[in-house]
């Protein structure tokens, strides 16, 4: 067992809160058990014994949160882009997933995957699989073993979808589910699992049944499970949504009906739900996300190319509802959270400009914020820490930046540094990348 | 001397046009005295003398043409982008510019700048410098030494210009203008500039007085050379430009109107011009542009980062105007043309979703010409050969890209290679670099 008591000094970075960025140069940041024990311009005494790791002049910044990737294609990110969306789901997206069903494919797709995301900049997770159970333990394996943090969803769909990928019936995929369920929890009692919990996945409305969607509501309920799921992506998905569920009063609200969005009334404590995109989600979905808790994952890189709109982040700040970030491979082709940031920045300007909208762009403190501390609490309320910040209490997931050669022929405050490092960082920029106080790459 | 003859041997790429990507697995580019002899699948007899460097497995393709980057800007990349453009203006352009009057801070930040530029994939570049002659000409021996080839521009602004950089009238600038010509002149005779050459550069009409303009429009003529400016580039400073110029009928009108657009018809032969932006050019300056033949820089990422809008790249290539792509360093952040075609695709799709246009996304194919032998035209057009393509007697300028660390667990075809390439390399992934048949990097 490793030791998780230790200390790193250099130029700390961190967000309070969406506002407010903490810098500290020189400082020291307290790793005691696993978990921050702040940071400090002197080190208190009681941590003196403690070995110190030196990353004098180098970035210390927490890990970047993405809450929603799909795993399966990560394969073929960055391919057939010029596609229109039912072009690239038939052509690329499906048929990529189908291959899921051999397990040896599996191992070498997944096995490509994670040895990526471990030397990327992002610590914690929130992935589709597939439908298959096996390659989706065997995906949760290998990311435990990688030492990220994690939440996979073995996916739902009954309904509305290629035949390759279809599961039999509502009843079928929920017996697929509890069994893949039954899987997670003996691999997290006892020696097993650490990081990685499993997340319950209906794929989206469309293709799954009510029955489906139900028996889902009921799982999560027995189990306390967190969900994820699709909302709000394009308008003619909505349009959909709409006849499949007439009674429902709007997407969001269709995925209340199932007892599948919020906190619901007999179950206050529930475990929470993240919906990526709600890039159309109207004033009425969005109070109702900030009234129940919902997590919006803003996947703005994704949603450009695929057409599908600008979210309204803004929004969704003012209202109150937890937001963080997404890559959405492949619909977004890079992990990286940094790029997510970035990208976050543009598309606000882009709906303000092109849209007329008098609405602040977002800050680049508050992508910052989103891309760590604000996904990181989807985490804490999994009851898997909290993360994202440097906060007495936070688990210790941390990136070490060696930022020198984005060179600058004058000095630059932290605040500076940071805002080249989530601009223009390169993955040969990251030095260090601790997750839970365990160094995992490099 | 080096020797200019030789073959490179690997996966190989390149624009016929706009539409046509030509992919040859496995095949001989024959660099015979620093120009393409062609792409062979077997080596004709007649090289069989020629070395061979061996780059199977790896990607070759032409280097990058960036038409629009900021010299002086490069320094404060990546800082401020928060701020409206007004203000980042005052704060973080004029006054970082303003300090190219001290020959020594120019030394530092030059330096860097060209040390930079010779590791990313850009080979050629149409550059902005700043007002200050002997910095201009620093900047220009630091990119001959460094083997890159670019045309660069002294500033020209005497009007609605900060005190700390306005020339102090037209004819003060003029005749620093001139000295300056002579002194790239001088440089360009015998042993000295092979890859350097000047182009005259009025920031743009409210910058510029009419007299100013009139003599640069003189010199042009005179000395036959090249201009570079700023067009339409967001709608203030249009409205501005019709207070300024009442007579002229449009921002393109008014600069055809002093001299300092397309070939005059005075002069058929004349040097070309390029005109950065273009975001707001109505049908009736596109039109202007093609008949003329002047260049459009498209500079998606300025133009979202600045909230000035996105340029309607599909009609500049309908109409026929000649384009490229630009970083517009430090409008837009990452100074690589892999990016600016990226942006240029994923803007192309928000137009039209956002805008609701019927009108076709920019394709792989067509951003990967405007970035490689769309720019490179200019340089033909300016007599600097042929670029941006592989075809029988362009330039030899040429990039091995090592891609393997992309990694997908099924076989990519060169087009998919290249794809991923585009959105996905990173600066590592460059394994040598020739500028006209000789190796600058790596």
């Amino acid at each position: 067992m490793e030791n998780r008591n230790f200390i790193v000094q250099g130029d700390i970075c961190w967000c309070k809160d969406p506002q407010t960025l903490e810098t500290r140069a020189g400082a020291f940041l307290v790793c005691a058990g696993g978990k921050s024990a702040g940071v400090f311009s002197r080190l208190p005494e009681q941590y003196a014994a403690f070995p110190l790791l030196d990353y004098s002049g180098r970035l210390i910044i927490p890990g970047l949160v993405d809450l929603h990737i799909h795993a399966p294609q990560f394969a073929f990110r960055g391919l057939g882009m010029d596609l229109e969306l039912l072009e690239w789901l038939e052509t690329r997206a499906f048929p990529e997933e189908a291959k899921y069903r051999d397990l040896q494919y599996a191992r070498r797709a997944y096995g490509l995957l994670v040895e990526h995301l471990k030397k990327g900049p992002n610590t914690r997770l929130v992935i589709f699989a597939t439908v298959h159970t096996p390659a989706t333990l065997l995906l949760m394996d290998l990311l435990e073993e990688s030492g990220l943090v994690s939440l996979t969803g073995k996916v739902n769909m009954d309904r509305n979808s290629p035949d390759i990928l279809r599961e039999a019936g509502a009843a079928a995929s929920l017996a697929e589910t509890g069994e893949w369920l039954e899987a997670c929890f003996s691999r997290n009692s006892g020696s097993g699992y650490k990081n990685t919990r499993p997340i319950l996945t209906p794929r989206f409305i469309p293709s799954c049944s009510d029955e489906l969607m139900r028996g889902l509501g009921d799982l999560r309920r027995k189990y306390r499970l967190p969900v994820q799921s699709h909302l709000s992506e394009n308008k003619k998905e909505i349009e959909w949504v709409r006849k499949l569920c007439p009674e429902s009063g709007g997407y969001g609200a269709a995925y209340d009906g199932f007892g599948l969005f919020g906190a619901a009334a007999d179950a206050p404590s529930a475990a929470p739900v993240v919906m990526a995109h709600c890039v159309w989600s109207d004033e009425k979905e969005i109070a109702l996300m900030a009234g129940q808790g919902v997590f919006a994952a803003h996947c703005p890189q994704s949603n450009t190319n695929l057409s599908s709109g600008i979210a309204p982040v803004r929004h969704f700040l003012e209202a109150g509802v937890p937001a963080g970030l997404g890559s959405d491979i492949a619909g977004g082709v890079h992990s990286s959270i940094f790029r997510a940031m970035v990208d976050a920045i543009q598309v606000s300007k882009l709906r303000r400009s092109l849209l007329g909208l008098d609405e602040k762009a977002l800050s680049m403190e508050e992508v910052f914020y989103l891309g760590t501390a604000g996904g990181g609490a989807f985490f804490e309320r999994c009851g898997m820490g909290r993360a994202g910040s440097f906060e007495p209490g936070c688990d210790f997931d941390a990136l070490v930046i060696e930022d020198t050669d984005i060179a600058a022929p004058f000095g630059l405050s932290i605040r500076e540094r940071l805002e080249r490092t989530v601009y223009l960082s390169e993955e040969r920029h990251i030095t260090a990348k601790y997750v839970r106080g365990r160094k995992i790459s490099r």
